[in-house]
């Protein structure tokens, strides 16, 4: 995708409206599940903002399918493109595309391979722990015998999940609501993988250059 | 095993049908545990098919070992077709035979060797987490201070587990349902261990192929 | 140690009356945590065996400490043994030496090192969580407010532990037990480092066999 | 860093007294916190000792900047002594410096890449629990409806919280105590990750030097 074609040119000028939307979607969806006593029209206007930065993802999604010029196989080899359509709440691991053109667009050097795998895993993993949280708010708060009963439990709840902690204190009891958690648990697993793997791959490369400065003999 | 022994071509001709017997047997058993109100001869056809799959499996097993031409070291070379016989809701570990066949079969380029990884482990984990759940819904549903009640109380408990997050909301409480609870366990640190490791092993790579893009003097 | 010195032929001598040892202190142990309703005589027999296989594996120690001809620093030099000496129930971390015997002994090809590994792991991890749950029983079952009320109870919490699941439905909670838990949890770290660790370097170590396999233009 | 600048000539003579500063701040926390009924000019002289240090902490950071020759960018590019000067309970992650001068001063050889990764972790996780059991304590053992209510259980908790196993029989319940525990849980994930990533490298090495002993043409 490096190449001028008009994908990677769409792509390119599509990025920073699409971060814009993405924020606008979660933070649209923060306010209509956490602000209760909201006066009609402003719920109306969050409700708007929502669908209508859906809109523009299945208008990006759209363009990209028409300039592929793929038909039904588009769906199948942009797999992940198609659920975060879906589900546009899991949209934030599509981030690391996001990730690399800032770092291209400063001209900075490049991050080492390490800290850019932690750095993504925790800016992807923080936006869908809270979209997670949002999400588990939402069906778990009314209903009834629940424990994650304010957004603050959700979060809580939410950072122990992820860590693989799981203290048990609050939980969801609804069967939307562990959903949510199987899918936060897998985020989970995925978090303890790229951090343990980036520390593990950082440890060989740092071993075999202290290797490679000794006399070859040795 | 990939010459044309009378083995091989046993196998290769008998992953198809047996991995449709595996799907019957979960099936069956499924019914079997979780379809209470059952008519009494829907029932006894259940446990025929449970039963005649086992059978199969059992067939399979007798014909593998006198191909073989070995006598009881049969069962110290096949160790764990052995186990799997007699535990067949551990089949799913032997998965990845059939899973390389139907790569075989498609032609399809195969895939990189961690996306293999991942996709085998997450394949027999789930099928391995199905049959844990209801194997543990069985035997704790009717057990007094119980509080996996219902079969997705089971499912819940089992990812918790699976992903060694452990909440602990719901846990087994009889001696049997325990026991299989560790072997859950034992799946889910086995899962880490691979989700992990592939991680680290691409890694390790993707930095190996960055170096080697480079000139050899840096 | 793979000389003809004393030391060395000291060690190899007492392997196996060492290993037998530990399997009757475990034993002895169980028995005298377990059963309560115990004559007086077998109870007293019970603590004789204890302390006998206790004053062995302090003659061992004083042997070899002899043997060393160090002072002082062999304390500090064989940190491990000098623990294992004070806290016989951490013994089996030293089960690596018999296991590497063992194999010597039969004249097998040596596993494969992540084999290896993770047998010893497990088999060590087995151990020291079977001495885990007979020492948190030990402490626990007549405490005030207990949740370990017996050693099924114990087990199945020391399997949950080790594999950092945690449940929490039964827990220690006077500070002995709880002592004893942070060693169990440091335990199940490691073992989930052994198991990860050797996963990952498996895989790596397939990989650069795969690519070996290819020519070197690729 | 290993020039003769002012730079590093100040760290190097301030390491060991900032050491004993950290020891001394931690220390006189310890006593502020957990010592309720001491005497009035006791207490007062804890928060001297306690404001004292960190003043210590404040003069080395100002210093070192001075040093710099840097403006704000200071501020950014030693962001991590930044944060620990502003979150002084923070700082044992900076211990890797001092644990470095000590191996450095005694002319020891040093220690394997892995064990030094293992002890550093160790210790910086030993001192970081120390604290956060602390802070957590602090805030939580007189609000209504806490389950951490002795010094003992801030320490369990902080245990099963950095191992990841998390029983959840005390959690924190107030928004501040739930902070400091997201603060242990990523500790606890980066711990898991260090153990991890040393065993897999150290294995891979371990089999690389197996592999080496060879003759090449296996």
């Amino acid at each position: 995708m490096d190449d001028d074609s008009p994908q990677s040119r769409w792509e390119r000028r599509t990025e920073g409206p699409l971060a814009v939307a993405l924020l606008l979607f979660l933070g649209s969806y923060a306010v209509h599940v956490l602000a209760d006593g909201l006066p009609p029209e402003w719920k109306d206007f969050c409700l708007t903002v929502l669908f209508g930065t859906w809109g523009l993802f299945a208008v990006d999604y759209a363009v990209r399918w028409r300039l592929s010029g793929q038909r039904l196989r588009f769906v199948r080899t942009h797999l992940v493109d198609t659920v975060v359509l879906v589900l546009p709440l899991l949209r934030p691991v599509r981030i690391v595309k996001l990730y690399d053109a800032v770092l291209r667009r400063r001209g900075q050097p490049r991050l080492s391979l390490h800290a850019r795998v932690i750095t993504y895993a925790t800016l992807s993993v923080s936006l869908l722990g809270f979209a997670g949280s949002l999400a588990v708010y939402q069906v778990e708060h009314t209903a009834p015998h629940a424990t994650i009963l304010t957004f603050g439990d959700s979060l809580w709840w939410a950072c122990a999940t992820l860590s693989t902690v799981g203290y048990g204190d609050v939980t969801p009891v609804t069967p939307r609501g562990r959903i949510i958690a199987v899918g936060l648990m897998a985020c989970g697993v995925a978090l303890l993988g790229a951090v343990t793997g980036s520390f593990s791959s950082w440890l060989i490369q740092v071993f075999s250059t202290e290797r490679g400065k000794r006399p070859p003999g040795n």
